[in-house]
């Protein structure tokens, strides 16, 4: 549960929520659910009882600070029926906290040494506001601030570590098979009808702008029953859907491609028109890409298609801007002119305007030289400006990767 | 509410929810609690139950899709007892969708075209899974697709308008100005002591990655004596710190410099290192920059910034590639070669190697050149890889519009 009025308003991102939820889930620990509630005690008092007659066990983090606001310490402790009691030692460390910065502590954060009866105290390193873990006949409830780095370092520190002794927890095993290319129903079909066999893997799809995530868990297994169960998997999983698969793990795409660049001792440049810039972005994202990635000619007019790509003016006349024959030159002409053995080059038709009936908004040509060998393609991509321009940056490097390693 | 196994596992941050909330917010309607749960249907539905149970009125995300894992319309409609049924319009629909990108859609995607008896159908225009508006004696159920962009998109078209209407809402007007180049702590010193005075408006800070936005709103009026005090509130906030403030409403930088150079006929390129192409893309991500902008080179390696650039191999000697002397010539290269009256170089060192005690990671070096009259400037970043080149293309086109507008 995470309390805050401003995260209800939308003007905190509530990224507590996704920390806590993957560090309890590679414990082993399935969040049966999550809630948001503001700072309101009615609202605070509900949401604890309800979690705790469903789960017995819940995290709650924010509302601990010294303010006014703060009341997440004081409904719980009402709600559990344990008063709150000033803790001397936890005051001296206070006082002690401020000291060490030349301050003086104000009477104010008295509320913050109040502890109810029975609680555990988790000392907070990191911030004034200790956790605290309270254990009564209704069940478990541990109280974080909500300061990212104090919840982090204090779930990290002292709650797992007493919640896997607690609850005698194994960590559960899952892998992502990363698949771009292919739309999530058709995955859906090749899919579907092999879930079942998965068992007692379970496979989730994470689709994004780029691509769908598959999502193998290992739910009931540990250690190397897991591992095996996992791989056994991802073997089903490959024989059906192999050729989309370009990843085992959160590794982008720009990543896998310069790997395999890298590996085969090639230099990347990039000739982009409609998608601006956003190739050589993705590629340049990549912490050492320098020694494969060279860099590019962004030909967003004609005119620097035809000085700085060696474009024929003739060739853009008969085919237009957004064809293959002139993707095949750009990328003929940047790998020429800033001399690398592999290009990538792209133009098409973003929108919202410059959309004709042959050649309507979505409509994106890619070229792809090799060595000097150059092949092409184009596709037609749906959604708005931004969206057809990362679909592009995408394909441009999903077709390089394919060319590569022959799919 | 929002709903998928991956959010809980924290696999995905629930952006949705925060979105949700601010324009929820911003017409005066007061979530009172958020509920997130996994794609399990006894789940699914106790929430959506005791959701309406509570306040009569839920809104959904996620779980629309085509694939096994997406069950929230089917739980919806069994616990409204609105049994799904075939709508034949929307399967046209999804069918000329996909014939529009050449592609023929599969069968498994009928589950999309399955509508509750009596719900309305929300067009989706970019994605394949609509909203729907389920209106019982229970209350009203709206269901959403979960990817950012048709969630985001569906609530501004269809979902906000309909609720103003459905609730009796009258709208409450705000105003954001951009500020960029000025931490949220100086702003709070100079802007903090006129809160007061913009009362009945209110001032609230949000910061992101590329600066800070000012958002000022009219609580308690309507109408032409909101923006009246909206307007009054303007003056005073830009008064104080109007230097850094480029624009009123949620207008990005590149379009606000691409109208600055439109005015005065001017046209721009890049020459981009350390950003590898962002700073284009940025500019290209805006519809309609082709008349302004021509295009750029990313020179990346240093014989690039040499061949394409025209930059001495002397300069890069004596200086390193990320100096002043270098991104000046950078700039001065990139303007005459590609023939722009206006242009932007960057470069830096963008980390996580390649710091030095000169040149610490975050170093990043920009030139501008405006009709031949080069200047240059240096800055320092804070943040990772990914951090120092987005603040980097930002301070680029920030540096462009001070010296356009002579700030």
């Amino acid at each position: 549960m995470t309390v805050g009025t401003e995260l209800l308003l939308g003007d905190t991102i509530d990224t507590n929520a996704a920390h806590a939820g993957l560090v309890l889930a590679a414990r082993g620990i399935r969040v049966a659910r999550r809630a948001t509630v503001g700072d309101r005690a009615e609202d605070i008092r509900d949401a604890v009882d309800q979690a705790l007659a469903r789960t017995g066990l819940v995290l709650v983090t924010g509302g601990l600070g010294p303010t006014r606001d703060d009341i997440t310490r004081d409904v719980v402790a009402t709600l559990l029926d344990c008063p709150l009691q000033f803790d001397e030692s936890l005051w001296d460390a206070l006082v002690a906290r401020w000291a060490a910065v030349g301050r003086t502590i104000s009477e104010s954060n008295r509320s913050q040494a109040m502890v109810p009866a029975g609680a555990t105290v988790l000392p907070n390193r990191r911030g004034s506001a200790p956790g605290l873990w309270i254990e009564t006949a209704r069940g478990l409830v541990i109280l974080l601030p909500g300061v990212p780095i104090e919840l982090e370092t204090l779930l990290a520190e002292e709650v797992l570590p007493r919640l896997e002794e607690r609850l005698g927890l194994r960590s559960i095993r899952s892998r992502v098979l990363r698949t771009s290319g292919i739309p999530e129903s058709r995955l859906g079909e090749l899919l579907g009808p092999l879930e079942e066999s998965l068992a007692p893997v379970t496979l989730a799809y994470l689709p994004d702008q780029t691509g769908v995530d598959l999502r193998l868990t290992a739910w009931e297994l540990e250690g190397s029953a897991a591992d095996a169960a996992l791989d056994q998997a991802e073997t089903i999983v490959r024989e059906a859907a192999g050729e989309w698969v370009y990843a085992t793990g959160l590794r982008d795409l720009a990543e896998v491609v310069l790997a395999g660049l890298r590996e085969r001792g090639m230099t990347l440049v990039t000739a982009e028109s409609c998608t601006g810039g956003l190739v050589g972005a993705r590629v340049t994202a990549i912490a050492g890409s320098s020694d494969v990635y060279l860099g590019g000619i962004v030909s967003y007019a004609n005119e620097v298609k035809i000085t700085q790509l060696g474009v024929h003016a003739s060739l853009i006349v008969a085919h237009g801007a957004v064809s293959e024959p002139v993707v095949a030159a750009m990328a003929r002409g940047a790998a020429e002119r800033l001399g690398a053995r592999v290009a990538i080059a792209v133009s098409g038709v973003a929108g919202p305007g410059g959309g004709t009936p042959e050649k309507p908004v979505g409509t994106v040509c890619f070229g792809w030289s090799i060595d000097g060998s150059v092949t092409t393609a184009t596709a037609g991509f749906a959604g708005d400006r931004e969206q057809v321009r990362i679909r592009s940056a995408q394909a441009a490097l999903l077709g390089l990767h394919r060319r590569l390693t022959g799919r």
